[in-house]
C-alpha cells in the first residue's frame, strides 16, 4: 500500500489545528493531528516542506521504519515541533492500518482493556463559589472527575480562568498576565476546603500547578493538600530537570501527574524510574505518535504509573480519537482529560468518539474514527494566536 | 468474535511439542506454542485444566486483557509453567487477530522494519577440527554467525556437542554429565585462537557458556577472549541474581548476551536498567508471548540493548513463525537464533517461514503463517524425555 | 534409604490439595504439599509426568543433592508451579529423614527457639460492626493477633470478606469481583478508628491490602494509619517490582509483610537487603520446601526481619504443619497466620499441631507430624476450582 | 533601543542557511543563524510565524528576558527548531548589544581569555593512503588537530567521506547509505596506526563515531584507540540516554565529546555532572544562543569539561563569528571545529573572523562580525536538501 499523496490542512475552527491527510494507493486514508498551540505553522512548515517529501510512495504499512526514519533522519532529535510533526504521520498510518484491517484502532493495539474510559474536565471560576458551581454543575452531568481552578485573589488573571477558548485569542502578542506565589499558596488549601466541606471526598478533585513553584514550594503545598484527598495535583514545577521532582516526592503522599508538555520518553525516564510521579500526561501528539506513546506508558506500567494523555482543547478531535484508542487498550489507564473544543471544530473534525455521564468512549469505526470535512475547514482560516506568558510584579518572566 | 474451542496438543515428530489451538464462531482459528522442555505436560495440564475453561465463550480480540486475566488472575504469578502457558494463548489470539486483519502478524505489531533476518546457528564438535569443519561447511552455506562449542578434552560429554535432537532421548532419567570449569576456561581461548586463524574476523562467531561459571571466572574469560571479538558470551553465569553481572560487565568489553530461560521483564529489569547486557534473549514462548516480548524489547531499546530471539529446537516450529514475525518489526533486532527442527516436525507444523543463505524469513501469510496438521501430530505420541543435568567430579550438582 | 515409590494424590476436602507422598525401602514415608491453588492439577503433573520418575531409586537422605538437581534440573528455573513440586519433593523428605532420626522435625533444622507460635487468624465481616464483632469473638478465645477485613460499602464483593472455603467454590470460571482504591482509603481508617477505640492498643491488629495499590497510594495509607499502630500492612503493592516499595517505605513507619506468592529468595533478595520490609511471607509451599524458605529467613534475619510464614487455608495441614516446625527453631520467628481448614480436610489429614489460646503448637510427633488418610481422601475427588479475579469498573483487569 | 522590524532570510550558497536580521530604531541592526539543515523552512517559518510578531516593539537590550519570554512562553519548550529560533533571536541581540557599546562581543562576554583558537578540521579519504594525505597536506598548512575519516571497505558511502557540500545534495529524499558497525570496528584502528606510524603523536587526531555505536562497542572500541592517544572519540553513541555513557566512560580512557545535536543544558546535565564526556559540543545556534551556551560552559567548567563548538558547514558562518567571539571569552575552551563553507556562502556572510596557521581569530570589529549580504543572498534561492540516513544491510534504521 503505496502513499500517493499527503496534504498540511491548517484550519482556524475556533482555535489553530494542523491535520496531516496521508492518502494511499488503495484508496484508504488517515489523518494526524500536527497543532502545537502557537507554534502551528512551524509544525505544518516541519511537515510540508521536509517531511511529506519523504513520504510520498513509501510504504503505508512500515509504520515503526517511518518513525525512526522520521526521527533519526532528522539529525537533530526529539522536541515539540519535530514530535509532532512525526506524531501527525504515525496517528494517520495508525488510521490507515486500521481502515485496512477494517477495525477500530484499539483493536491493533490489543483490544480493550475497558468499555469506557474515566474523564475529567475543567471547573474554573473568578470566585470559590463560582469554581464551587461549576463543580455542582459538572457533578449534576454526571462527571467523577473535575479539575477545579479558581482565581487567586488580587491577581488580575489567573491560568485556567477564562472563558472556553479566550486562551488563543491573543492574535498580535501573547497575552502577560501575572504571578505571585505567596498569594497563591495561601489560596489554594482555602479553594480546596470549601470544595471538600461542600462536596465531601468521594467526587475526585484535581489541581493544576501549571508549572509556577519551585520544588521546596511544590513540596510544602503537596504536604498541606495531602487532608484534600486530590485525585492529583499536576505540573508542580517545570520538569526540564527531572530530578527536582525528588524533593517534592520526599515530603509528600499527594499523587502527582505531569508531562503534556513531553516530547520523548527521554523527558520522563527518570521521573518514572525513580517513582517521582503517578500519571504520565504525554498524548499520542506532542509526544511522537501511537508508537511512541506506547513506549512511555509500558515503562511507566513498570513502576505502577497510570496514563492521563493529555485533552485540553488545543488539540484537535483527531488527538481525542487516537488518545481514546490508546486508552480503551493500554492496561495501566488511570484517566483521560477532556475540555470540550469549540462547536466549529465539531463539524470540521466529524468524529465516532461520544461523551456520556462523565466518561468517554472511542466508538467502534474502523480507524479512529476521526475524519476531517475539508470544506468546513476552508471555512476557517488560520489566525496568528498565542497561549499567555506570565510575569511576577517585578517583570520577571516566569513559567505560565 | 467468540472464542469456541481451544485444544491442547501433545506430540513428539522428534522432540516434545505443546500446542494450542485456539477456535472463534467466525471460522478462524490461531495457534500457540506451550512448550517447555522436559516438562511438556505440566504446561499442557496448566491449559487444559486451568486456562481453557476459561477461554471458552471470551471475546478472542481482547488479546491484552485476556493477558492481564491470566497473569493477575493466577494469584502467584510468574515461572517458566505460567507464563509459557499465557504465551500460547497470546501468540494464538495474535495469529487470529492478524487473520481476522488478513495481513500478517509483523504488519500489527508496527510492520516490517526489515526484510530478512540475521540468524546464527549451531556448530558443535566433539574436537576442534570437527567443530572447525562445520563451522566450515555452514560459511559455504552462507550463514554469517556461528555459535561454536567443542569437546572440552578430559570431560565425557560437553553441552552443545552432540547429535541434533539427541538431547531430548534421555527418557528415564536426565543424562547425568560432567563439567570441569578449569579444564573448559583453559580450553575455550584454544578453540577461539584455532577459528580466528583460520576464518579470520568477519564470520560472526557466538559461544554459550551455558550457565556453568560464576561472576569472576566469567569476569576472567570475558575479558580474555575480547581478542576474539565474538559476537557475544552467552549465559555466562546463573542469571537469577541479576546483579550478579556487574562484574563480568566491570571487567570487559566482550558483548554479552542472557535470557533464554527468562519468563519475565522483571527476571531482566535489573540487567537492562543497568546496561549489563548487550542482547536479551527472551522469546515469544517462555517469555510470555508476543505481548510480554514487545515490551522487554521496547525497555531494552531504551538502554541500546537489542533483542536474539531464543531459537533452540526445544520450541516448536510455532515460536520461530512468532518470533519472526516479532524481529521482522522490533527496531532494536539484533539476531535470531536457529537449530533446525527435526525432519518430522516440519511435516507436522507446515510453515511460511524459511531459511536463505544463512538467513531467516518470515513468510507473508496472515497470521505468523504456522499451522498444525493433527492428523500428522497423532502420528507422533508423547515420550517422556528430559533435558541433561551436571555435575563436577565429587557429584556437586550444577547448572547445565 | 532408597525411594522406592512417590505418588500424588489430588483431593479436595473442601478445598482442592495436591499431596506427595514418597515411600523408602525402609518402610518409612513422608509427605509434601504442592498445592498451588486454581492450577491443582498443573502441579500435580510437573510432580508426576515430570519429577516423580527421577526420584524413584535415588537416595531419600540427599535432600540437598535433590533440591538442587531438580531446581537446576529444570532449566526453566522459579515459579510457582516449579517450586511448589520441588517444595512438595523437599518437605515429604524432611518429614523422612526426621522420623528416621526418630525426631521432630524441628530437632534437625537446630531444635526449638520457642515453645509455641504467636498466630494470627481473620475477622472479616460485611460491615464494621461484624468485624468488630468478630474481632471480640476471637480475642475471647484468646488470640493475640488479628486480621482485620471488612466490607467495602459500594462494592458488591470484598476480599476477604466471605465464608470459609467460598473462594474457590467458582467451578466454572474465576468470580469476577469489583475493585474501587479511592471507596476503600476512604473506608479503611474508620474501621481501624473503630477497633482501636473499642479494643485499645493491646490487641494486635493487621491488615491485608491484596496487592490492590499503587505505590503512593499504599505510602499515603500507611501513612494514614500510623496512629493505629497495625501489627503489619500486608501485600500494599504487586511486589514484582521489588523497588517499588521504596516509595512506601519513604513515607512510614507502618510495618510491612510480603510475600505469599513469592516463590524464591529472587522475589525478595532486594526487599530484603534494601530493608522495605518487616515481616517476610514465604511458605515451605510456595517457596520451595524448608530448604529454600530457610535461606530466605536467613537473609532476613542479617536485616532485622522476621518470618511470617503464610497460611491461609489454600495450603493443606501438611504446608501448617512444615511451617510451625520451621517456625518452632527459626531464631527471627515473627508470627504466624492460621486461617482454619474445612472440617473434611482435618479428616484427609491428621495431624499433631494443634491451636490453644491463640497460640499454634507443633506437636512432638517425630517428622512433621501430619499424615494423610488416603482412604478418606478418595471420598473427596477433585473439583476445578479458581480464586476470584478484580476488575475496576470500566472492565479494566485490577490484582486481585 | 525598540526593535523595529526582523526579517528572515532564507538562501542558498552551496547550502541552505536561514537568517535573522533584526533592526532596531537606533539604525543599529544584528544578526543570527537559525539554520537547521534539513529542516531549515521549519525554523523559518517558528521565527517568522510566531516569533518576529512578539519581538517587534521590544527592547532590544532585555536579551535575557527576550531568551526568557520565549523559552518559557512556547509552553512546548526545547527541541532543535525551537532552540535554533531562539537561539537566531539572542546571537542577534548580542551582536546588537555589542555594536551598541562599540565593542566586539567577547568584551561583553567578560573580554579576551585568549588570542586565537585551536581548531580542527576534516581530512576524509576514499582510502586509508588518501586520507592519510590529506592529512598531510593540512599539517603542512599548519593544522594542529585534525579529524579522520576514512572510507570503510566494503561499505558503498561512508559518513564523512565525499565532497565538501555534496552532503546536502539529496532534493528529493535524502540518501540511503549503507552502515556496517563490525566492518567498522574492524577497519579503524588500522586507519589510526597508520596514521600514528607515519605522523607520531605530536599532530592532534580526532575521530567521529557519529551516533553509530551501541554503549558496549563503543566501549570497546574505545578501549581499543587508547593506544593511539587520540584528541577525542565523538559521538560514539546516539545520546538521548546520557546514563548510556557510563559504560563507555567505565572501560576507558580515551577522551569523549558530545552534544552538536544537543539543544539544551537538559540534554548534557547528566553526561556532564556524572563527569562522563571530556568535550561539550554544544553551539550558539542549536543550544540557544550565547546566553544558553554560556550556561552549559560554566556547568562543564566546574567538572574539568571543555568546549568544542561544533563548526561544520551546516551552519552559516554567522554562527562560527558567534562561536569564536564566545571561544575568546570562555574561560575553559577546549577546542573549535571548521570544515570550510562553500565559496558563495562567504560572498553572502562577508565576516571578520579568519584562519591562520591552524587557528581561528574572532576579529576585532565591534558586534560579532558578521553580516549578510541580502543582494547576493537573493542571488541563491533556497533548495530542498537533505542529510543522509543510514540503514542496515538488512534494510533496519540506523542512526546516521
Amino acid at each position: 500500500m503505496k502513499i500517493t499523496n499527503a496534504k498540511v490542512i491548517v484550519c482556524s475552527p475556533g482555535r489553530n489545528f494542523v491535520t496531516l491527510k496521508i492518502e494511499t494507493d488503495e484508496g484508504i486514508y488517515g489523518i494526524g493531528d500536527a497543532t502545537v498551540n502557537g507554534r502551528e505553522l512551524a509544525v505544518a512548515s516541519y511537515l510540508r516542506d521536509h517531511l511529506v517529501p519523504c513520504l510520498i510512495g513509501r510504504d503505508a504499512s512500515q509504520i515503526e521504519d517511518i518513525w525512526q526514519y522520521f526521527y533519526k533522519g532528522a539529525y537533530w532529535r526529539r522536541g515539540p515541533i519535530t514530535m509532532a510533526a512525526i506524531a501527525a504521520v504515525d496517528v494517520a498510518l495508525w488510521d490507515i492500518k486500521a481502515k485496512a484491517a477494517n477495525m477500530p484502532l484499539y483493536q491493533l493495539l490489543g483490544g480493550a482493556s475497558r468499555t469506557h474510559m474515566l474523564t475529567y474536565t475543567h471547573a474554573n471560576g473568578e470566585t470559590i463559589e463560582e469554581t464551587s458551581d461549576k463543580v455542582a454543575a459538572f457533578k449534576e452531568q454526571g462527571w467523577k472527575a473535575i479539575r477545579v481552578q479558581s482565581a487567586v485573589p488580587g491577581l488580575p488573571v489567573t491560568y485556567g480562568v477564562e472563558k472556553v477558548g479566550s486562551l488563543a485569542q491573543a492574535e498580535d502578542k501573547p497575552r502577560e498576565t501575572l504571578w505571585d506565589t505567596p498569594s497563591y499558596l495561601r489560596f489554594l488549601p482555602k479553594l480546596l476546603d470549601h470544595l471538600r466541606d461542600r462536596f465531601g471526598y468521594e467526587l475526585h478533585l484535581l489541581h493544576d500547578v501549571h508549572h509556577r513553584l519551585t520544588p521546596q514550594e511544590a513540596a510544602g503545598l503537596a504536604k498541606e493538600v495531602e487532608r484534600h484527598r486530590l485525585f492529583w495535583l499536576e505540573d508542580a514545577v517545570p520538569a526540564e530537570n527531572q530530578e527536582s521532582f525528588r524533593l517534592i516526592r520526599q515530603h509528600s503522599t499527594t499523587p502527582l501527574a505531569l508531562g503534556e508538555v513531553f516530547n520523548s520518553i527521554h523527558d520522563c525516564r527518570q521521573l518514572i524510574q525513580e517513582q517521582l510521579i503517578d500519571y504520565i500526561r504525554t498524548t499520542p501528539l506532542h509526544a511522537g505518535g501511537i508508537t511512541h506513546v506506547r513506549r512511555i506508558a509500558d515503562l511507566a506500567g513498570l513502576y505502577h504509573i497510570r496514563t492521563a494523555c493529555h485533552g485540553a482543547a488545543d488539540m484537535s478531535p483527531i488527538t481525542m480519537g487516537a488518545a481514546l484508542h490508546f486508552d480503551r487498550w493500554v492496561p495501566n489507564f488511570g484517566i483521560q482529560e477532556y475540555a470540550f473544543h469549540p462547536d466549529e471544530a465539531k463539524n470540521v473534525f466529524p468524529h465516532e468518539w461520544h461523551l456520556k455521564d462523565g466518561y468517554l468512549y472511542s466508538g467502534e469505526k474502523p480507524g479512529h474514527g476521526v475524519d476531517i470535512d475539508e470544506k468546513a475547514a476552508e471555512k476557517y482560516p488560520y489566525r496568528r494566536a498565542y497561549l499567555d506568558v506570565a510575569r511576577l510584579s517585578d517583570g520577571t518572566m516566569w513559567s505560565w
